[in-house]
């Protein structure tokens, strides 16, 4: 994936994204003891990053392809970016979804037009279930991270703030499946300036930390963090980009998660997911490294459940 | 408070405040059959469009004013404002507070630069005290509401979204003191184009529509509702300018107040006091008389107790 592919990515899906916000707050910078830039993916159409990898994938199927439809499994933000992109593109979009998940993200997929196939909990079960529609409709199987045209799509948020602040020493983002911090990474890599890319992760989901050490993929035992977007795990296509070009993962823990959400939150006036709030934490966890660094924070997506807030 | 004088105070606070955002949401436009344009004072510093009024009032006094400093007495936003004003331009500010506030406003105050002045819980106590520092320092004192250099300043608010959508129908406020809606009424006067104001007001606190229709200054006997910001009274510098130039004051309950609320936090992804979501419960309370038509609704704060929220 090379400079023209993500500069081409970008002019693609402009009509279908917004060029979000880029925020600043003097206090959160003088407890930082650095200088943050809040990219605001919450802002983001269907109010996460998440959009703009789908919308990518999708335009660059044949017409052949969009006249089957695409297909995912996903109870997260991709089930919804992956339906309204469809829906803005007239393509179908089948969504795969456990019958257990919330009420309310099946109601989310079905208000973007997105077609709800409930299935059992497991991972194999969705597996299957997405197969089937596959094999059914010949729809086109879009994975939420581990898939070139995604990634390149969640690196153009990345873009989008190094255009607005060329000078930025650190972009730092929140590490899930890898498609947002490798898309970062390769935004960093060709239009930073001496920038580089850090990830951060809970330490109760660490796979990617964990990955980086051993050489190899590492997969989660438990998942037990309030960062619900992050609990899934790196793949073929993204592990080679976050190895080559992710300086370091820093890893902090769910108290720290909570204490920086609240601060973005009180501070910001912005509501957000504690995913986004990963990133934050970080800077407070390795504050001697930034100590009066320019720092850019993806904040990946806002979709929170106000019934459900830790403070 | 003619055009001009309104022209030259928007251009004299610029350098002390933001002008802030205007967000808008397809799906709370659909769910209201009107186009909205929310103005985000949430996003204003120290987090509220009292900021304006505050600069303007203290940048209208001499300079041996400015050299004895300014009082005021509240223990909500106007506070931190004149603080943040008064620091920002050179000059002390004396602030009035009961001592049972919470702790957490009268950190605010300090943090600011604000000289904490302590006191007994009633007005009477409130009063008195500040008559005291006027009287030993030559302070000025400043009315959070009721003072025509801060009816001005609010009014800036509003005068910036018009200029950013001139063909706006109506602009709806939320009441308190008057300052906010008095100010934007004088902006839409002077720069809106067929364009009429509306002041919000729970029905807990309903003592503007109650002076309104008795066409003398009415007060609240109770005060129970969660738009803390807006329990104060109008005063005799608002009142007439709310009597001739604001069309209609619409109360909303507080059932109303938190749904609205919830859906500005859940689809614009911003955090709002109670006292802003009043702005949007009117537009649901009114779905005919503002069906279709451009609708600005001014965001007021955004500081509010994440420890104490109401969903």
């Amino acid at each position: 994936m090379d400079k023209q592919e993500l500069i081409d990515c970008h002019e693609r899906i402009k009509p279908f994204i917004h060029n979000t916000p880029v925020l600043i707050s003097r206090l959160i910078d003088e407890m930082a003891g650095a200088h943050l830039f809040f990219k605001c993916e919450n802002f983001q159409r269907m109010g996460a990053f998440k959009m703009r990898g789908a919308a990518n994938a999708i335009m660059q199927l044949t017409d052949e392809q969009k006249r089957n439809g695409v297909v995912t499994h996903s109870s997260g933000n991709f089930a919804q970016a992956l339906s309204l992109s469809a829906q803005s593109l007239g393509v179908k979009a089948y969504i795969v979804m456990p019958s257990s998940a919330p009420q309310v993200k099946k109601e989310a997929v079905k208000g973007y037009g997105g077609i709800l196939i409930e299935c059992e909990s497991t991972l194999a079960a969705r597996e299957h279930e997405s197969e089937r529609i596959v094999n059914k409709h010949g729809a086109t199987f879009i994975h939420p991270s581990n898939n070139d045209h995604v990634i390149l799509g969640q690196g153009t948020a990345c873009k989008e703030l190094l255009e607005l602040h060329p000078d930025i020493d650190y972009v730092i983002a929140p590490v899930g499946g890898g498609g947002l911090v490798a898309g970062s990474a390769l935004s960093v890599l060709y239009f930073g300036n001496h920038c580089k890319t850090i990830g951060g992760e809970p330490f109760e989901v660490d796979d990617a930390y964990r990955s980086l050490q051993s050489g190899k993929i590492e997969t989660n035992t438990t998942t037990n963090t309030i960062a619900d977007g992050l609990k899934t795990q790196l793949g073929d296509r993204n592990f080679p980009i976050i190895q080559k070009h992710v300086e370091e993962i820093i890893r902090v823990t769910e108290e720290e998660i909570v204490l920086s959400m609240r601060l973005i939150w009180e501070r910001l006036k912005i509501v957000c997911e504690p995913s986004s709030a990963v990133a934050l934490a970080t800077v407070f966890k390795r504050r001697e490294k930034l100590s009066n660094k320019k720092v850019g924070i993806i904040i990946s997506g806002g979709n929170v459940d106000l019934g459900r807030l830790p403070f």
